[in-house]
């Protein structure tokens, strides 16, 4: 196996966590990540400026919605993605498969691949394995990630070994067609839904096709944490050591330190984005919804030990008469928020890591949780 | 008469046009200036630090919005508008006059004031001349307006000068109620629809009370710009020379630079930032809409002169795209440039008024515009 495209530094470890850095053609970024999710080409309300300023180091962009909306070949004649949203760090694509599977009554899927009708027009589109990663090369996407069937859940042992099957024959054609340079990096994806033998073989398949770095799809699907640890359990550790690792879609605050304690890297998830743009952020201590009425009158920020705009600017009384006005200030400065939020909580990660100190900031984690919102006024 | 609170220094004239400078409670702006509108104590779409970012050093309020959401005792309990905002520069509010005549069927005015129905919940209310200042001090306001009755238009000149009266009355019990405090200002309102010599009179009236400046009111109601002008040349001169004069909801790139030239100081409309909401962008040469599909493909800024970040940053193609796919981040781009340009607008009219070379800006102005859209690519 030649030498990966891309780099990969553990600079610690603890019990099964790592503590590294991830190195691109688009600069580089500390491990454990947290991805925000800019699907179409923005993470929803921020420019890029104001999402760097949250600490993230590395967007996700979809190949889906791209690929409807502008078109990956537009992309590609205006200088790839990179230039064309303004964000010069790197950015990791979901191939879209993901996407395709929820579209239900709209697509087919073969072994060639998936044909779908495009949400937005109706018009009728192909998703192959080798389109996928060329979509991806097109939008000049530092790490692409294999076309995979995201497998429903709940569903059948039979079902899942087939789905997790015809992944990995994509797989390999992904690799095929996946054209290496250095910076750039391909990832596989575990499927096998919650069936821990069918993801040890699935783990085993990418890891004998070898990759610049491994994902782990198909959870946060309606499964709950704990089958969710579980399945990482059984999975995290059929992976390759010196390459890194993806739990796609998560999630919560509690599962990202619960999966960074099972050996996870990187991570991406809507709940940040989505839930800021309808009231609800994160903190320290609880989730709060800002509609609520009873923060109308309080004059303290979301989360006093926060350094975030938001927090250093703005009263709960005023991001709450946001939301009831309707104002796009509020999803903006809840979004601020909510990222910041997420970037503070992998660079708390990461200390421990590098002192061996993690479980003790698991502990310390989960009291502060427990302890609810400030107290009231 | 005593000192007005309000410092206004006159730095430059040229013709009728004055340059100068106006001192409040939170700092001083230069004029001519731009005011941008954060009606509902927010400029849409952006945070306070990037609305200062584009050169702005004043931005308006609205009393009728803010009394009814969050209201004016809660905004001032929470430590006043400027904080609860974030915006620590001056702020001018507008009465509410003008929002409450636009409510048809909900208001009622008689001499004492106007009472109305909420068009938020549909509650009873009522705005004074009195009210009226009691709220802006409440808000903080380092510019408190007076409270008018805004003629409609058209109107028969009986009605347009029994309106005026009345708004004369309730220009001399707001200057009764309003409180001096250095570095805070009340401003009168002229009124007279298009009536020359109603004009003349509502200023007389009002430079016979003494304000800290005076306002142009009931204009760009739909008048057209000649009307408009012609109302300026009767009315402006009418006015004292050493206090600032504002002009009231206008307006257009070339509307500022003819009633600049008439002497006005002081501007503010909705057009920069609710035109870049819907996808129009103001440039030196013309208005571009966002959403045509001319620009899909267009790698170019709005325009390659302007030193605004969108124009730094982003082509045409990713604006257009942006509005076609809904996503929050066309508006606000769209919002910084529009604000951007008029503020490089006003600070482009003080050169020349120091200069003395007014006429000739204006007629190269006007050739710019005439010369239409950058050419195809």
């Amino acid at each position: 196996m030649k030498a990966p495209a891309l780099g990969f530094r553990r600079l610690a470890r603890d019990g099964a966590a790592r503590r590294g850095r991830v190195t691109t053609a688009h600069g580089s970024f500390e491990t454990p990540a947290f991805m925000p999710v800019g699907t179409a080409g923005t993470v929803k309300g921020l420019t890029p400026e104001q999402v760097a300023a949250t600490g993230a180091e590395i967007i996700l962009g979809n190949t889906y919605h791209l690929m409807l909306r502008p078109g990956a070949e537009r992309v590609a004649r205006l200088g790839g993605l990179h230039r064309f949203m303004n964000w010069p760090g790197p950015i990791l694509t979901d191939s879209g498969g993901f996407q395709v599977m929820s579209l239900a009554e709209l697509r087919k899927i073969t072994d060639e691949g998936a044909t779908f009708k495009s949400h937005i027009d109706g018009s009728r589109h192909e998703l192959t394995p080798e389109r996928a990663v060329e979509i991806q090369r097109l939008l000049g996407s530092d790490i692409t990630m294999v076309l995979d069937e995201c497998t429903p859940f709940p569903v059948e042992r039979e079902d899942a070994e087939k789905s997790m099957e015809l992944s990995m024959r994509w797989a390999n054609r992904c690799k095929d067609a996946f054209e290496a340079r250095p910076g750039y990096g391909l990832f596989g994806i575990v499927q096998g839904s919650v069936f821990e033998d069918l993801r040890e073989k699935s783990a085993a398949a990418l890891a004998g096709i070898g990759f610049d770095g491994y994902a782990v799809g198909g959870l946060a699907v309606g499964e709950g944490q704990a089958t969710m640890l579980r399945v990482l359990d059984a999975t995290v550790p059929a992976l390759p050591e010196d390459r890194p690792r993806y739990l796609m879609g998560v999630g919560k605050p509690d599962d990202i330190v619960a999966a960074v304690r099972r050996g996870i890297d990187m991570f991406d998830c809507v709940l940040p984005t989505r839930s800021g743009r309808t009231g609800q952020a994160f903190t320290r201590r609880a989730v709060l919804n800002l509609r609520n009425a009873r923060h109308q009158d309080d004059p303290r920020p979301l989360d006093p030990d926060c350094a975030c705009p938001t927090c250093r600017d703005y009263s709960r009384a005023y991001l709450h008469y946001l939301f009831k006005a309707g104002e796009m200030l509020g999803p903006i400065l809840l979004t601020l928020h909510n990222l910041s939020y997420y970037q503070e909580l992998m660079a708390a990660l990461r200390k421990p890591i590098e002192d061996g100190e993690l479980d003790d900031f698991a502990a310390a984690f989960k009291k502060q949780q427990a302890e609810g919102d400030l107290p009231a006024l």
